[in-house]
This record gives structure tokens, sequence and C-alpha cells, in this order.
């Protein structure tokens, strides 16, 4: 009694902290990144990651609750594990660059549970000298077979102090928040990419990779700087995912680098991916293209029926003129089908997709883009009620295919909690953009209409994850905060919106911005906040394989000196070097066309007037090289004079370095020819 | 064509944020709060709060994902509103104050959908002058019946800067966590109650009232100073709350209050429940007790079998005889029945609640207990294992009770999302402890308890709410960072610990923090950062009407003199008064006794020596009043002389000025004696 025992007690055993011990361990081919894989006295796994010796992620958990089942996150064993490198170069069929390596060292972890039942659980790690990517893989075992992730306990600590760029994740899951700049320790709960730069100057982007069946990730800061997964929920099962094993979860990624350039350099994301499924993709080609879309949002011509319709016979004829004397390949045509004319959110079920409105004669259009050499972009708006659209999906894609559309722009405009679904059971149930249910909807649309050889754009999407490695159809997404928003937003997009987007958003892929607003005007007047060459220069800033010029024919011809370089860039790119930036003040950036031996240089700031150096490196000395300039005039202003712009043409050499200085709202467009 | 129209487009009302208009607005009886209510052009509705006319919330959304119906939070139009004056004065049974006023303005709104289906949903505000309930009524309706609540939307947004004193939410759900004091954009996702002081010096406990069959609400920052609620899941259905209409949510409450002590004077949370729904309740009396306990945690004993097995006949009989000679009147025995010699985690569902240990003689020990006028204290551990304790409760109770006990201590140490209970369908889930599930289960165990006269106390319960108004059998939890984490936590509780819990946690209700640890030594020697007048503090400070004497026998035979102290002081109070304080730095309050004319006061600092002068402005004029004070000595310092104290005896009159000098982890403890 009351005597002192020397025996270690079960109680310590589940409240002291016990030593953790490393049980594996794999460095990135260069030696530049390593991971660390630990267990502790209760057999839970942690990892880390180090760049150079130095902690990046300090110890961070893995593992998951399960609805139905006890967690699978401690008394976990190392059953084994293995070592393997990898090492390949492969061919985009589009995209920034043509050619990829794709060089890792892979740690494969085999753990499995000490007690009963002794569930069994994969973790995959792939480390690259530019980030990890890492997944879990749920093998095929009696003891685990149908898997109820009630939640996903994966952590990221950040382990030096940090500022983050970040957009509010699980809130509004369109995407189309402004993105905000704070300390990492005042983020809430973030969307991926979320942007994190340390107080020793190392930038972290984390992600995830190949969203296939599964929750899209929501980081959550739990305290101080450690960020944990929430998965977005189902509406239809307690569990946010519903799987059989066996099946991976997406990658879990962290792009990791010393410069801001450096992270879009990395091609972590499409490497994570698999390879293309679709076979031989030559039917999908990247465009430029115009539409009846711009007017809409001004309030000049409506989506609905009416003497306002935008979507006539004779206006989409007019639109297929314009395309075809300037060299745009597609026609994008909004509010063509039934109907647009009551409460979209209460009404949008009776949307069909295969019924045009009387105006708007389908088949003459048809004929009339054929005739023109141009093509329609076939436009799908559910307005969230995803049970109306997939009931159609196959004939409304059938009739596209037969007027030989290549193309459609989906859109999903739903508020969180909106997007109107069948459940196996038939009763309709509220899912959010980003659950489970969704990743599986939008790779139906995809596969659907890869069948047909149609390409995919969607707006209000799930996030990007690169899956358009897997699926080169699917093209683009209108999948952050576009040009639309400089129509009516209240706020517009502030000047440095593209310099931020652009180190966030734009890792994950393309994006369908719509650029090209040179009347730099919204709706009643509202002030776009960029100077006309900015709205050039997000050609190149704002990558997608599919390109609007978004404003009304008129004012292309007001601004036909700056058209110029809209009709001359391409949307297919050899390589792409980013020369400069810094999230959310300024980047530079040069793309090679891919099919000619042109350069394109883009550069967008903030709302300061910026003078930026780049060195003409890029440029090969096989060809003579002519820059046609596309620059910020010398009084430019997005506020007080945003139409000045120096369009001038001259020699250049390569190596030598350039001034750029950049307006209020300023930007800086450069059409570098080989001759 | 292009031609501007002036008609309004139904995208403006889409996008655009329309200017919202009052619809309802009311008043405290004291006119010092008031309460405003909005609905914006979509017919979202919002509410905001000013105090003496400026901003404390600003405008923040209310309403209602539903998994299997549009959301309900727009399209919402105020079909009418009432404004309904209260004022009563009731008594508690027990409590930190016999009569509690509850006066306040109540705000009835009944909100109509404008669109099919036509759902009605009334929001309901009670105003008082020291802070704002408000709930959601679900009306009997055909339109909604089977309420699927995927989300609640609810939003507080705190109109000026803060600081804020918070716990993780949702991360671990014992609600066991230290508190955090920081910057209010820096919280992520916190437990109610959290609480706020504005930059303006204003103060602001965020919580709920009355959680039945419903789930625990945290609060997730969204962005800036706007929280929004974040109910916790459901591992039975995709809906966080399932409910039959008509029902009620909890209460939202804020105390709002221009000083620290005026948050705890406030009684909202009490005032916001319902009634006493259990009669007669004189079988409820508050105590203070022993137990076989703290030499389990200082790993002199075990709760499990063995040789140093705690709970046995033998050594129950010593704590009896040490009860019964100190004037304690119940005795807790943890580790009695089987079986506690496994994992305890994995097999918690071998329990029995009926089966004592072989060395633990129930019969025996009751008589023996009975003999001396001394209660044994049941003890029912589930580890979570809930269908397991489910399935025995009615025959553990019916033990107890036919023992002639009249309390138990519960216990659910499961991590997050480890709260094993049987669904309907007769298959196990696993449920966090502060979701629906748990809310019912814990109702469940207080309603079966109350029918057998036996009082509940918790740990790692559900959050407490203020339902001990309506079952005054449910008396305490030990549901927050108790003094156990002074035994064996790393770190163990900090100086300031209880300065802090009084602002936050204590806002709740009664904590069973088991104070008393005069040796001031955790297991292995670990210090406790408390001086021994703290310890003794500890009795005014953290309110319960059941209060443990913690330490062995032995250590109050070496302290003897502050032990005193501990023996004199009651555990159900009068009235109660908060003299000075803020949140982590320091409290001093006084109690009065409910059975004589007596007064207490205690005080706790934090890690550094403190000097506060009090008025004894409490005491009447009536009496001749000795003061027997318990005060940190000279030198005292919980790192190098914890044990230093002065006990004197002197007289004192009302209206005196009275300085403590708290040291380091320092308390002041004063018994006044009315003669």
């Amino acid at each position: 009694m009351m005597k002192a025992l020397l025996a270690a007690l079960a109680m310590a055993a589940l409240i002291l902290p016990l030593r953790a011990e490393t049980v594996a361990s794999v460095a990135s081919p260069g030696k530049v990144l390593s991971v660390s894989i630990s267990i502790d006295g209760d057999g839970r796994p942690t990892y880390s990651v180090s760049r150079q010796g130095k902690p990046v992620i300090a110890e961070s958990r893995l593992g998951f609750l399960l609805t139905d089942a006890p967690k699978l996150e401690r008394n976990l064993t190392l059953a084994s594990s293995e070592v393997t490198p990898h090492d390949e170069t492969w061919e985009q069929p589009w995209g920034e660059w043509r050619f990829i390596r794709n060089s890792y060292n892979e740690l494969r972890l085999h753990l499995k549970e000490k007690i009963a039942p002794g569930r069994k659980l994969d973790i995959v790690f792939r480390v690259y000298d530019d980030g990890v990517g890492f997944r879990y893989e749920f093998p095929d075992q009696a003891a685990l077979k149908n898997v109820h992730i009630g939640e996903e306990l994966t952590e990221f600590a950040v382990a030096d102090p940090a500022e983050a760029w970040w957009e509010v994740g699980g809130e509004w899951n369109r995407y189309e928040q402004l993105y905000q700049h704070t300390r990492l320790d005042q983020v809430s709960q973030a969307h991926t990419p979320l942007t994190v730069k340390t107080d020793k100057g190392l930038y972290i982007a984390f992600h995830e990779a190949a969203l296939v069946d599964y929750a899209g990730m929501w980081l959550r800061r739990v305290d101080g700087q450690r960020l944990k997964s929430v998965l977005s929920p189902s509406s239809q099962h307690a569990a946010k995912v519903t799987r059989l094993a066996p099946f991976n979860t997406p990658w879990r990624t962290m792009i990791i680098a010393d410069s801001a350039p450096a992270l879009y350099m990395s091609h972590l994301e499409l490497n994570l991916n698999e390879p293309n499924a679709l076979g031989d993709v030559k039917w999908v080609k990247p465009y430029k293209y115009v539409g009846i879309w711009w007017s809409m949002h001004l309030g000049l011509e409506t989506w609905g029926s009416g003497p306002h319709h935008g979507a006539t016979t004779e206006n989409t004829k007019r639109y297929i003129d314009f395309a075809a004397a300037n060299g745009f390949k597609e026609v994008l045509v909004e509010g063509w089908n039934y109907s647009w004319d009551d409460d979209w959110f209460a009404n949008g079920h009776e949307l069909s997709y295969t019924k045009p409105y009387p105006d708007f004669d389908i088949k003459e259009v048809a004929a009339y883009a054929k005739s023109k050499g141009v093509k329609i972009i076939g436009h799908h708006e559910t307005f969230g009620k995803i049970d109306n659209y997939e009931a159609q999906l196959p004939a409304a894609l059938d009739l596209l295919a037969s007027l030989g559309y290549d193309s459609i722009k989906t859109g999903y405009v739903a508020d969180a909690g909106g997007l109107r679904v069948k459940g196996p059971d038939d009763k309709l149930y509220y899912e959010y953009h980003d659950g489970q249910a969704s990743s599986v909807h939008h790779l139906k649309v995809v596969t659907e209409a890869a069948k047909r050889h149609i390409a995919v754009v969607d707006h209000e999407p799930i996030k990007d994850t690169g899956l358009r490695r897997t699926y080169p159809n699917w093209v683009s997404r209108e999948g952050a905060r576009g040009q639309e928003y400089n129509a009516w937003g209240n706020p517009p997009n502030p000047p440095n919106h593209e310099s931020l987007l652009f180190f966030t958003r734009m890792l994950a892929g393309p994006f369908d911005f719509t650029p090209g607003a040179l009347s730099l005007t919204g709706k009643g007047g509202q002030k776009i906040q960029n100077t006309i060459a900015h709205q050039l220069a997000d050609y190149i800033v704002i990558y997608s394989p599919v390109e609007m010029a978004c404003d009304l024919p008129e004012n292309y011809a007001k601004y036909a000196a700056a058209f110029q370089f809209i009709k001359d860039v391409p949307t297919d790119w050899q390589d792409t070097q980013v020369l400069a930036g810094e999230p959310g003040e300024y980047v530079a950036l040069a793309r090679k066309d891919r099919k000619s031996n042109n350069w394109y240089l883009g550069a967008v700031g903030d709302n300061s007037k910026r003078s930026l150096t780049v060195k003409l490196d890029f440029l090969d000395k096989k060809h003579h090289w002519v820059a046609e300039t596309y620059l910020d005039g010398k009084d430019a202003d997005w506020d007080l004079n945003p139409h000045a712009i120096d369009i001038a043409k001259r020699d250049v050499k390569p190596g030598e370095t350039l001034t750029l200085n950049l307006a209020r709202g300023g930007g800086a467009a450069i059409r570098f020819v080989a001759k």
C-alpha cells in the first residue's frame, strides 16, 4: 500500500508522450529534400521533411478516423518498407512545357496494426528535389474491406514561422474568393493550393494531386503553424469518403523551393498523376475563342429569352464572322438552351441541354460555323442540378458531337452544399462542390465527353489536381475569381490579382480566366483595375490551353493595335521560364510557342509602380530576334490613364537586359519573333 | 443588340450584394444591449448586436445546410415577429448563487421561405443586459418534417479587433488541452466557451446553452474576426443532426460585459436552460469527498488487479475511516470493477459494471461505509465503449442504488471519433464526444441515474451547457484539464491555469477539478506549479458542488494546518461576488456559505508575484467578523518555496481593504467567520 512501484504502469503508456523512433527515411535524387518516418510508443506514425538538412515540416501525424471501425492511427508497426528510384521524361500533348522530367525516390511503407484486427495500411512517399507527394494506399484485406473514412488525420506542421497566401476553404466552394495574405498563424481553414513563405525565405505550396473518387482536402490550422486535413463532407454518407479496398487516396503534395518562381517551375502536380488514359488525343486542340458572354455580364444582353437575348442565330453568326476574320477557332454561346428565365437557383432542374431557344437555330449556326472554319463551344450550365444534367448527359453530348462541336463549357453556379445529386436510392442530396460525389461527377462528364472527342472546360468546378495528364480533354477550368468579377464584382479584381494567383491557384493547373477586356470597363462603367498592357500580359501569365478574347467585337475594333497581340499569342507552349516574382507583388515569365521558335513574355505587378529587369537568356543565339513590345505608356495608371500603351518593334539580343516599367495595375507583353 | 439596357437583370440579383433592410429589433430590459435583424435582397437574414449604441457583433448570417433539401438560409421573409418581456427570480437547489434573476426581452421571428416549398423557421432572441441568447425553432410543418442538418451556418462577427482565450476544438475532444491566449484573428477552430476581449475593453464569452439531442458547436474562424459554427459530426448519418420537427436547437450564447468579473457574474447560461424537470431534488446533496485515485496517478497503486491494486476492501475501509474522521461525506473508489488489466482502449468493451474484483467486497464496503456515516461514489469508466455501458446501465445503477450509493463518477477516456455507440441497426459506430449521439447518451445516463436518486459527475464528458438547471443530479464534470495533469502532465498545469479557466471554462458550469494536492508533488516528484495556498484557493475559485480532497491521507497529516481550510470549506453557496480579475492573470472572489453566514475568499494569480487589494464590502455589518487567513508566506514561490504559508486569525471589518500578496503560482484562501 502506498509504496512506490518501479514497474511501469499502463497509465504511463496512455498519457506520457513516448519517444518516437525513426523507422524509415528517403532522400530526393539530388539529396535536396529528405523525408523521415517515425513511430512513437503508441504506434503512431509521423513524417517529417527537411531540406538540405534543415527542418521544413516538423513531425506530422498520419491516419484516419473511420465511422464504423476504430480509428487507423495508432497501434501501428512497420512491417516492411522499400525505396525505389524513378526517372523518366514524358511528353505533354499540350501544356506549359512539352517535356516533363519525372525523377524521384519512392519510399513505400507497409504498416500493420499490432492488435486485432491487424489492419494494413500502406503509405507511399515520392520525394523530388523540389517537392514531396505522399498518399495512403488501402490494400485488399478482409479486415478492412468497406472503408468509411470519417476524417483524414494528415498533418502538415510547418517548422518555421511564415506568411501565407490563401483562400478560405469550405465556406463558399466556388473557389472564387479573393486570396488573403496573412501570417500563417492567421490562417483559419484554407482551400489548396495554399502557399507559404517562411521567415527564413523558404516557399512551400500545399495541394493535392489526382483527386479521384475521394473528397477534396481543406487545410485547417489546428494551432501555431500546424495544418491538418479536413475532407469535404458527404451528404449521402456519414463517411466523407466511402470506398471499397483496394484503393488509393489522392497525393498530398508540397512543392518546396527557395524562390517563388521555382514553385511554378515544379512539375510535381502533373508527375503525381497517372499517364494519359485516353490514347491518341490529337483531337484535343488548344485554341483561342470569342463568345456571347461579356455582353451579358455588362448587362447589354441576356442569357434568358426576350428582346435582348444574346444567343440568337443572328448574333452568333456575327461572332462567327468576327472569329473567322481574326483567327479565333471557336465561339462560346451561353444562354442557347432552355430555360434561363426564372430563378436560376430554384429552377435549374428544368434546364434542357438538347432544346435550344426558338431564336437559336442550332443546326443553322453549326453549318454556318463550319462554312467559316470555326467551331461552336457547347455550353452546359447546370446551376448545380447534377441529377438533371447527368440524366441528359449522353443525349446532350451526342447532340453536340453530331453538330461537330469539339468543346463544351460546363457550369455549376451553386453555393456551398448546393450541388444536387441523385443517390443510389433515387433520393436527392445536396453536396459540396469538392466532395466525393462531385469528384465522381466531374470525371463522369470528362470521360463521357472524351468518348465523343469533346474537350471540357468547367466553371465553378471541383479544384484542379492535375488530372489533365490522365484525361487530356479536361483542358481548363474557370475555377477561381476570373475576369467576370471585373464586370460586376464588388470589389473587382485588385491590381495584384494575377500576380497572386500565379503563385497559388496557378500551381494547380490551367485557368480559363477569359482575359482581353481591352475596354477596361465593367458593368455600369466600373473601372477594371488594370492597364491595357496588363490585360495583354494575362495571356502569358494565366495559362490555359483555351484562352478567350472576352471583350465585345466593337471594343477590339477600337483597340486594334493592342488586339494584335491577342491575335498573335499562341496557347500551347514548348517551354516556360519564370524570370522573377513574389506572390501578390509581381511576376515576369517567358513562354516559347510550341509551333514556332517565338517566345512571349508577360509581366504583371500590383497597385504600385514598379521597375523590373529581366535578362533575355531564354532567347537562343541561332536566331535574330525582333521584339514586339506592348508596354505601359509613360503615364499609364489603372485608375488615371489605363489605356496608355507603348507598342513598338525593335531588335533585341539574347542575354540582353530589359527594364520593364510597370504602372499601377500595369503589365508588359512582348512577342519575340525569331527570324 | 449590344444596346444598353436599363432593366435590372436576374444576374445582378445573384451577384451584387443587395442592401439589407432592418426588419426587427429588440433591446434588453435596461437598454444596455440591443439586437437588430436584417434581411437582404436575397432573403438572407442576419443579426447584429450593439451595446450602448456601439456595435459588438456585426451583421452575422443565420441558417442551415440540409443534406437532403435545399439550404435554409435565403429566400426568407419575415412573416411576423413578437417582442415579449420576461422577469422572474428562481432558486437553485444548489449552486454558486441561491437566487437567480431571469430578466430579458424576447424577440421571436417567424421566417418563411418566399419560394416553394415555403418552409418555416423561427428564430428566438433573448436579450439580457449582460448577454444575448438565440436559438432556431423548427416548427411542425409538412414541408420540413425530417430535418437533416448538414451544417449550421450561424456566424458571430466580432465588430472590433480583439484578443482571445480559447481551446482547440474538434481535434481531441476531451476538452483537456491547455487554453491558448492569442489575437482573435489567430483563432483556428475553438471549443466553447471562447472568451474574447476587444481592444476597446469589451469582454464577450461565446458558448451554447441546453445542448439536448443536438451536436455540440465548435467555432471556426472564417477570416478576420468572423467566427462560424461547425457542428460536431455524426458517424451514423451524413447529417450532423437528425431530428423530427418540431424541435429547437441549443441556445447560442454571448455574455457581453465591460469587465472580466462581470462575465462570471452573468446567469445567462442557467437562465437559458429549462427549469428543474426532476421535481423534488433534496436527494441531490453537495459534498466533499476523498478517494482511491491520486495514489494511482502517482503510480503507487493500480486500477488493475495485482499486488498493488488500489480498490481493495481493506484500502477502501482506510479511506472511509479517513473520511469519517475528517468530515468528508463520500469516498470515490476507482478500479473496483472488471477489467482494467489489458489495453484499456482496446478491451474496454469487456468491462463489467456489476462484477467487482475479488479483493473488493462491495457489500462489506457498503456496510462499513454506512456504519461510519459515509457513502461510496460509484465509478463507471466506459473507455468510450458506450454500447457496452448502455447495455449494462440499468443493472449497474440498480446495484449501486441497492447498496445505498447516491453518486457516480463516469469516464469516457477515448480520443476524438472514439466513442463507440450502437446504432439502431445494431452496428457499431465511432462518434465524437460532443456529437448528437453523445448528447443523447449523456442525458440517458443522467435521467436513468435520477430515477434511482443518484447524482452524476462525468470525466471526459460532453461540454457543460447549463443542463444542471433542468437535471440537478448532473452535479459536475471533470470536463477540462484537471489536477490529474499535475500528477503526470507534460507539462503540468501552469500557474495561471485556474485564473484562465475561471473566465473561460468556468462560465459553462461546475468542474470537478479535484483540488487539494497539498504535497504539491506529482508522479516521480514532478513539481506542481502552485503554492499550498493556491491549492486551498482552488476550492473557492473552481466551483463544484462536489469537491475532492485529492491527496493521500498521510499528506494531509503532514500539512494538517492547511488541511483545516479544506475541512472547513463548504461546497454550496448562497452568493458569489467576483472582486477582481483578468483572464489568465488573476482572479479574486468571495462566496457565502449557504448554511451559515460565513464568507470564503479565494484568489489565484499567475507566474508572477502580484499584489491585489480587495475591499471587504461583501461582509455585512450585522456580524462581528473573524478572518482565518491562509496566505502565501513571505518567500513563497511555486518553484523555490511552495509550502511557505502564513496561517493566521484576526478580526476584520466590513469595507476594510485587504492586500493580498500572491507569490509566483500563489494564492490566498480566507474564511470569514460571522460571530
